[in-house]
């Protein structure tokens, strides 16, 4: 039964959508690659939840590929998890996600990274009265039919980013304006927004180095009703193969030796250093207690670290640095103001 | 001119002695790869202070070997520096160190890491008469003839500790046995208590696993006078090449094929996740803007990472997991008990 206020969160809504996403997200990867299948291992969190993680590993076209679904629940906010909204400290909480790394092993395929996520905290009222929805099946939310006075705080969050190994100028503007169309349609001002937001997340500041040529990130999005934010997610979910799958299909075969890959390998170092150093979800996720070998499905298989390397300049390995690890507006010369005309408003 | 006063520090003797003893190692480990060459590295930290970053890639039996001194200086320690000593916030400080990590090519020679340093925040008064010592050259320390009324706040800090993939019980009793040796002669309790805060500091929470087998590990020393303090830790920095050179020696013509190598990248994958998301040092250094080059040349210089891998029950691989991840008193039979007859107290 849908909430019968726009307003209301839906949670069996979201993670119908999300366990969809996972599944069309895997299918259509296996039919890119060829060849590797996704295997999938289903696991339960002891303080509540669980999840639906899926890997392909060793692919023709993907040397790792991981695409997880979950939704953890629990009965007590630690404040390391809302240090921005401490009022939330103690609550019961839930939060659904598909997150996924995908690091193909043609150097000229860039590595893609997506997660769309749904995090909602009750109120003392609604845990006491146990009707929060289990982890597993599609019990309806319970504020459908008996909301708590002030009603659940929820927001969405996710995203996509591309950091690419050698990097092609057509394939970083189609990416962009796969991630601006998908959001205009709910407001202008999004695009620039959640570009900006992941040019600043995906930040190595150890490194003063973008992790790579960006796209969409947001948190904490509830400015639109619930069903129109829910909408906006879904746009972003749905957005991330429109994005990523036609480069893939367009670079898969690109021919590459020795050198190619080793670049390839050491670039994946800075993947695992932004991960492991910066990576809020990623820290809170090992910090607190979080499955281990899930969080860590983003890291490549294969990674190399060499002191203090330089690309040679004006190599095409100091390309990468020159042209495209550098923030810049990608559709600044491809009508990046107005939203397609063909793209209808959803609301 | 050695300070008059026994406990104020002498910072020149720690630098003359850190920058020796990065040579000692240097040249054993080269004389023990046989092929390999430490390139040197100078640099210079913006802040104040600088170091000698040396390296050897790719050698015989040394697949990386980085081995730093460090001399870093500042005006100002920011309370993250100092969160057990909130006394010390906004002083200037310095801090002098060698640290070292080696990666062997050889699956049958365990990895080692070292550390040794010296801390030194300095009263206002110091600061402001702008006596502290350069961070090159052989400046005497500005307290041998004029020391602040309250004294500088110092301590020493260090230890080594032991990575093995296939693990040899007599090879880590004798690492143990060095160790312990080492640091009787300055108190009998001082082997049991850096043995257990080594095992505690080095163990990877989000695993539920040691980073390997321990050795000594302590921070914030002063307890004794500085020079018996200085004294012990040079009794560590010098033990180190006696506990591991040996291994080396005896396990590097191990003949080993394709199934070590594989577990030895995977295992190295544990030294990443240690050294980038619970590694104090590590954390602190890239956060706060050291020489990233420097503090990353920690890590392995080939790594793999494979989703939820198991070693075989009663496999090689497994005996790691059963035998030498686990906390245990290695010298439980070894006569652990009591310092060598043969090893006279230093003072």
């Amino acid at each position: 039964m849908p909430p019968s206020d726009s307003n209301s969160p839906d949670i069996a809504a979201v993670k119908t959508y999300l366990l969809a996403l996972q599944d069309t997200i895997c299918r259509e990867l296996t039919a890119e690659d060829g060849t590797g299948q996704f295997v999938t291992d289903e696991w339960k969190r002891p303080e509540g939840g669980g999840g639906r993680t899926r890997l392909l590993a060793e692919g023709n076209v993907f040397e790792k590929a991981g695409v997880a679904f979950s939704h953890v629940t629990g009965e007590n906010l630690p404040p390391s998890a809302t240090a921005h909204r401490p009022e939330l400290a103690g609550k019961s909480w839930e939060a659904l996600g598909v997150s996924l790394v995908i690091h193909p092993r043609n150097p000229y395929v860039p590595t893609s990274h997506a997660n769309v996520r749904f995090f909602c905290a009750y109120e003392p009222g609604a845990q006491a009265r146990g009707e929060r929805p289990e982890a597993k099946g599609s019990t309806p939310s319970p504020f459908a039919s008996s909301p708590s006075p002030a009603g659940p705080v929820w927001w969405f969050g996710g995203g996509f980013d591309l950091t690419p190994y050698y990097g092609f100028e057509e394939d970083v503007v189609q990416w962009h304006r796969t991630a601006r169309d998908a959001v205009t349609p709910f407001g202008d001002s999004l695009y620039p927004r959640f570009k900006k937001w992941c040019d600043e997340y995906f930040f190595l500041k150890h490194r003063n180095e973008p992790r790579g040529v960006g796209g969409l990130f947001f948190d904490d999005f509830n400015e639109l009703s619930f069903k129109n934010s829910f909408a906006f997610m879904r746009a972003v979910g749905d957005a991330y193969l429109h994005a990523y799958r036609p480069i893939v299909a367009k670079r898969k075969a690109t021919p590459y030796g020795d050198r190619e890959r080793q670049f390839q390998l050491y670039r994946r170092g800075r993947y695992v250093e932004f991960n492991l150093v910066w990576d809020r979800g990623t820290l809170f996720g090992l910090q607190s207690g979080g499955r281990t070998e899930s969080i860590l499905m983003s890291l490549p298989p294969l990674v190399r670290w060499d002191y203090n390397w330089q690309p040679e300049p004006g190599s095409p390995e100091a390309r990468l640095y020159d042209v495209f690890l550098k923030p810049r507006d990608w559709l600044a010369t491809a009508n990046s103001q107005h939203p397609l005309p063909n793209t209808p408003r959803p609301f």
